[in-house]
């Protein structure tokens, strides 16, 4: 702590009067920037959370350096081997995604660092992103935004959501989420997941080698699944044959989730009504994709995950590991 | 029934057996065409629901002034003095609409023709709507649409619907629905109406004197209530002030509940979030009037109504009401 840049440029370490106490930080946030929102951010929440924990934010990658050298805890988007090898006292790492996909996870192993997700987090945000998408096609707001861009009173027919069911692919926090708020609308849910016989939140559940039979059976399909080798290119021509034409598609997986040429002959056609897609394959969509042109597809460049609650969401699950990780109890959301 | 037109032009005269054996109408299905339906599809739904009545569809309106002589029930938007007094034997006029304002009550009083409106049967479809439009400008939909019709991927802060209040304004049959609905998201509902010592489907309930203080306690309000003179120009410039500036405002009610120049107001300077408008004063808005230039209003032309299921709704209430009417007993959704 004698290096000038850590005690005086910045602002959260001065603010923070455990920090003279303890030099050593139990909880260093990261440089990020997440869904419009600073680290500093998450370190504000953070301290009201721990108030008599030391919680630091670098503001130049020096600091941040210094800081990993001795901080138990680290939370952010990744760390890697050449960060992991000089965090000599870090026990945990905090991921704030819900996958870990992107963390080299033997790294963690072979420093003996536990590594937690975010998992959960999503639940309210993407499922108000998914009941939003498919009211938004079933009553062709897309097409009202048209006529008003023209200045155009006009109406136009509409499906109803009520006596409809939705197929959801993939039955973990967010399928689950997206299930119960249907039910509100008097939605019959059919579900599709690895393992069928453990049931779930939905009316009906299928595995995944009835995935044909849960379309055909369904009026609009969520994706929710993540990309994995059976869900990848599952949406392709079969599957959107299987679809009835005046189906909607909601895909807040992953891109790859979707064979993006097939999705894209479907909606040509009129083979399905809509697709809401949060994600895409090539992503980003280029800007002289043919998909930007349909009007029966919108698109919103991976928001759904999009919530001005993530890091408060984010600290809640960390604060509670901190205690956790002091009393020796089993971690939550841990993956390594 | 000597007319030719009446026994050969339409169609669906000729389809039932029943019109053979039973020259006076059980029921006459007035001319009409509703939400993309036309009163044909109305006639078909109740025939299946009443078999035994005799349901008919005029093709012209001579056919109409025909079976209007003689017809026990008939449905449809109004009927005028000149055809009450042609309806010699009409018992119940089942109206299709959801409000009776339109109507000449006092012409049916004085005919001793019962009325009947279409109370309940909007209740899923605007529900959906409402919900629909919340979330659209919580997320910013309207924003992403821009997005893509330049194929710009890129994304935009957002706000959650869990966690907020929205007040709604009435609580008839619509607001309930709205209040169920919202519940399933994790949003508290206050609720004003007439008689606040009712109590009613929302979390709170507040009379019309404390509107002000609804709405200021409330993240969004939704508009759902009839047009009275209690609440014409409901939403002025000051409850639009009492509103927090992240507020959304939606309505679904009538036109003339918001004074419209206020609203340009405050949508022009960001005083709340957004407006989602499916009536306006005046109605139909104008091609030149500057609601349509903002980028923070939805508009949709009196579509929430829309539903594919209304006549199906509206034949349920019907034949209840056909079988009643039989037996004496008290009618469903009965006005006169």
């Amino acid at each position: 702590m004698s290096d000038p840049d850590v005690d005086s440029s910045d602002p959260d370490v001065g603010a923070s009067d455990s920090d003279v106490d303890s030099p050593d930080p139990d909880v260093l946030v990261l440089r990020q920037k997440l869904h419009g929102q600073d680290g500093a951010d998450y370190a504000a929440i953070l301290r009201e959370r721990l108030p008599d924990r030391n919680i630091v934010h670098p503001a130049t990658p020096d600091e941040q350096r210094e800081y990993l050298r001795t901080a138990r805890v680290a939370t952010g988007f990744e760390l890697d081997r050449d960060q992991l090898a000089a965090a000599e006292n870090l026990e945990l790492f905090a991921g704030v995604y819900a996958g870990t996909g992107h963390l080299d996870l033997e790294a963690f192993e072979d420093h003996g660092v536990a590594v937690t997700n975010a998992s959960g987090v999503h639940v309210p945000n993407i499922s108000e992103h998914v009941i939003g998408s498919l009211i938004a096609h079933a009553r062709q707001f897309p097409r009202a935004w048209d006529n008003k861009q023209r200045g155009a009173w006009q109406t136009h027919p509409v499906l109803e959501l009520q006596g409809s069911t939705v197929a959801i692919v993939g039955l973990g926090a967010i399928g689950t989420g997206i299930a119960r708020r249907l039910d509100a609308f008097g939605v019959e849910t059919l579900g599709v997941r690895y393992t069928p016989e453990k049931g779930g939140p939905t009316d009906e559940v299928y595995g995944f080698d009835d995935v044909h039979a849960a379309v055909a059976a369904a009026d609009h399909v969520v994706l929710a699944c993540p990309l994995t080798e059976t869900t990848a290119g599952l949406v392709d021509a079969e599957l959107l044959t299987s679809m009835p034409t005046h189906g909607i598609l909601v895909n807040i997986a992953r891109g790859g989730v979707v064979e993006t040429d097939a999705l894209l002959e479907a909606l040509r056609h009129d083979e399905i009504r809509a697709a809401a897609l949060d994600v895409t394959d090539p992503e980003p969509l280029p800007n002289d994709h043919p998909l930007w042109d349909l009007d029966n597809v919108t698109i919103t460049a991976h928001n759904a995950g999009n919530t001005p609650n993530y890091f408060d969401r984010c600290a809640e699950i960390l604060a509670g590991n901190v205690e956790r990780l002091a009393s020796g109890a089993e971690l939550e959301n841990r993956v390594v």
